[in-house]
């Protein structure tokens, strides 16, 4: 019998944060929608945000109970922190959301198939079923791609390309884990080495080192974080490397990675020159790439750039007709919050009629925070980047240094550091960013207040609110 | 020998936050200033936010060693949280920051005398010398009263008013302590009872409770924290029962205090009838009054309303020319940070010529907290004062009730709430009124936005901060 093509007004292909609001919206909006995922719904919940933050707590809690002395508290750590029964505690939390996502999709009637979809035409996929039955195929006016990332590692970073140090090349690099495999430990390493300079080994970097484990951060030049302020990269870098952290800067490819029965021995060489240290897990975190291989993206047309992201324009429409990306795989700005607001402004603007016919998600200005020890949080241009784009002579940096009144008690200081770059006569606020405890949600609201376009006076107009650390960001001189 | 009278541009009669934000801004702008302060540097930095900030952290750690285990981490408390340990070092911080404030004002070149200031006449005050030598005799072509507020309990409560329930006809009411007792307190009390229902009584009715203490709250009514929208008061007020506070509605004046070996035992009645308790410690929380008392205010003519609050204009005028009045004795905001802003802004009027002659602070949407368990900030209009002053039918009242991710992994669950107050058809936010963990932070980058006339349109361009809580508020439908 051929196979029958089920068709949809529109078919999205991955089931994360930005398929599945788009999905939902969509639908909401009257369109019939199909739904393919495998797996779990996407990145965030399973295997990034959510139980990334959910570690950060650990880490957070682990610094709480060192810090209760200087509280008036006396507290006895009874053995160490039992991150199996955590970690069986946060796998039920990320099952249930998952169920919460499926029974949301379900009850906006979007037909959910789960599988892995490949093109067949630029409307048609192929769905090989996640259960081993038929295959099923399926059609639609509009596609939309929202298929993520996935760690760069051994398999795929041909693909991803532009990774000087690659692993494949370094004997043993196999017996290291990606980020996912992180989420998967079932114990505690007590020595780790990270790969990586981006926000992901960072706020692992930071986990570990709070939970006590040894831990060392390999990173290619001299600071991590490059593409944030300055400010934020060193004064991370310095209190990671006060905190205990070894930082192996200049690092090259690894020599090779030995197992054996102590665990990992890793042979390195960074600006110190070379060495060996014993671990018990090795993490690369060099990265994620877009997931488009199992697509069979060439059946469509859709054109992707040298990083294998899906090339969109500013209504996320790929380069063919009826074709969209959203989402980790159009390779900008690679947040949840990005993908879940790009998700509905594409779902109102192709099926909520004329009033939303121009719809479309703004880039400019989204606030983002990393999820280290302390937290830092970023808005717009780094202070660089405002001098290249205004010139050094039409840019105010205002900054203020302190220790959040917490620290007032203790012997062990941690700093707070903001800095506003205001650009041109008026003062415009053009980049905000801030190290310290409670980072993140101090950073949302001034998020607004960037984005509607405010100046270092509208700023100061507000007054404090006391005694908080965010107050320092409307009192800077 | 007849009395000289040392004569300045300007002569502060108060170094509370206001007084020492003024004085340091008119030395700044080149003014000669003389500051009459007794005892510390106001109520802020000494009985009030600063050390009440740290008991609220160490209500928050005792919090965080209950929820240890839920994060994994066993550990075992060893005795009680050391209250008296606790206590010296927080004096000690608090002597280092008055240290910090004389020395700013005597590097701004502001002259200070210790001792109370009576007014002999408009421009001239006799002062008392702290020191006991002999007094001395000021006068200034600008006044500045900045005296700020006391307790309300037994011997001044007549003149600040409007107190029905008068702890002075209660017999055994001065067995209680006020809201500085508080701060004096040396060991902690293990049953307690606070009277009153404003933001100094709930707060440390939070504290006493998160340390364990058995608390009790006696408030007037049904609610606390009237003047906060009801979402916030009632919101809270179920949480604190929950957490095992006692909370008295509808308490009358206590029929009396006794004092025993036992420690004070309470003749109550409240909502549910008559009753006793036997406590260590009661509190009068009832309220704070101007402390204009010992000015003689008759001598300047400078009038006060019928709370005693200086009655000043928009620009800190007082009635008679050349006398000013700032900070919580001006009965308006009482806030550290308007009293700080608001001297800023006399400062600058009165000396920073023409550019700033009309300087003044903005009474309008300034953002407040309350360091409750959790904690509450507010800003604008409630709801029911938007309604009256909108009409229901032009406001739009969004919320938002979650629990942050943080309690995911906990069994005793703390809600969220969050709302927004939005008018007329451009739904401008005119009130946000956020329940929960971290608002202090949270609350002010949004004040910042609304301070600049924010629509709920303006919330919703500025992408999410995943994940945190402070994203719920742009994200509310």
């Amino acid at each position: 019998m051929a196979p029958i093509t089920k068709h949809f007004d529109c078919l999205v292909i991955g089931g994360g944060s930005g398929g599945i609001a788009f999905c939902r919206r969509a639908a909401q909006r009257g369109a019939k929608v199909a739904l393919v995922n495998r797996g779990g719904y996407g990145t965030c919940v399973n295997v990034g945000c959510v139980p990334k933050k959910l570690m950060w707590y650990t880490a957070e809690m682990a610094e709480k109970i060192r810090e209760a002395l200087g509280y008036g508290f006396r507290v006895n750590k009874m053995g160490n922190f039992d991150w199996n029964a955590f970690k069986s505690k946060r796998d039920a939390y990320i099952s249930r959301l998952n169920g919460i996502y499926e029974k949301n999709l379900r009850s906006d009637k979007v037909e959910i198939v789960k599988g892995t979809a490949t093109f067949v035409s630029a409307k048609e996929v192929e769905v090989d079923l996640e259960d081993g039955t038929d295959k099923q195929y399926l059609s639609a006016d509009h596609v939309v791609i929202a298929v993520g990332t996935v760690c760069v590692l051994l398999e795929v970073v041909n693909q991803a390309g532009g990774y000087p140090t690659l692993p494949k090349d370094i004997p043993g690099a196999e017996y290291g884990i990606d980020s996912d495999g992180f989420f998967d430990l079932k114990h505690q390493p007590r020595r780790v080495a990270l790969v990586g300079a981006g926000y992901i080994a960072v706020e692992f970097a930071g986990v570990f080192n709070s939970l006590e484990s040894e831990t060392h951060l390999f990173i290619r030049k001299d600071n991590f974080l490059r593409t944030f302020d300055p400010m934020l990269s060193e004064s991370l870098q310095q209190v990671y490397r006060e905190n205990g952290i070894h930082i192996h800067t200049r690092a090259k490819a690894f020599e090779k990675v030995e197992k054996t029965e102590a665990g990992l021995t890793i042979h390195y060489e960074d600006g110190n020159g070379k060495g060996t240290i014993q671990v018990d897990c090795l993490v690369w975190a060099i990265g994620r790439t877009s997931f488009t291989k199992p697509l069979k993206l060439h059946k469509t047309g859709v054109q992707v750039d040298e990083q294998g992201n899906i090339k969109v324009d500013d209504f996320q429409n790929t380069n063919v007709n009826g074709i969209y990306a959203l989402g980790d795989v159009a390779g900008k700005a690679l947040l949840t919050p990005v993908a879940i607001a790009a998700g509905r402004k594409l779902g109102d603007r192709l099926f909520g009629g004329e009033l939303f016919s121009t719809s479309k998600l703004e880039y400019e200005n989204i606030p983002s925070v990393v999820f280290s020890h302390p937290e830092i949080g970023s808005i717009g241009l780094t202070e660089p980047e405002a001098r290249d784009k205004y010139g050094a002579e039409n840019i105010k940096i205002y900054t203020s240094t302190f220790t959040a009144m917490y620290y007032s008690m203790l012997e062990h200081k941690q700093p707070t550091k903001y800095k506003l770059v205001c650009a041109e006569k008026d003062e415009k606020i053009v980049g905000l960013h801030i190290f310290g405890m409670g980072s993140a949600e101090i950073l949302q609201g001034f998020g607004v207040a960037v984005k509607m376009g405010a100046t270092k006076a509208d700023f100061d107009k507000c007054v404090a609110i006391h005694p908080t650390s965010a107050e320092e960001l409307v009192t800077m001189k």
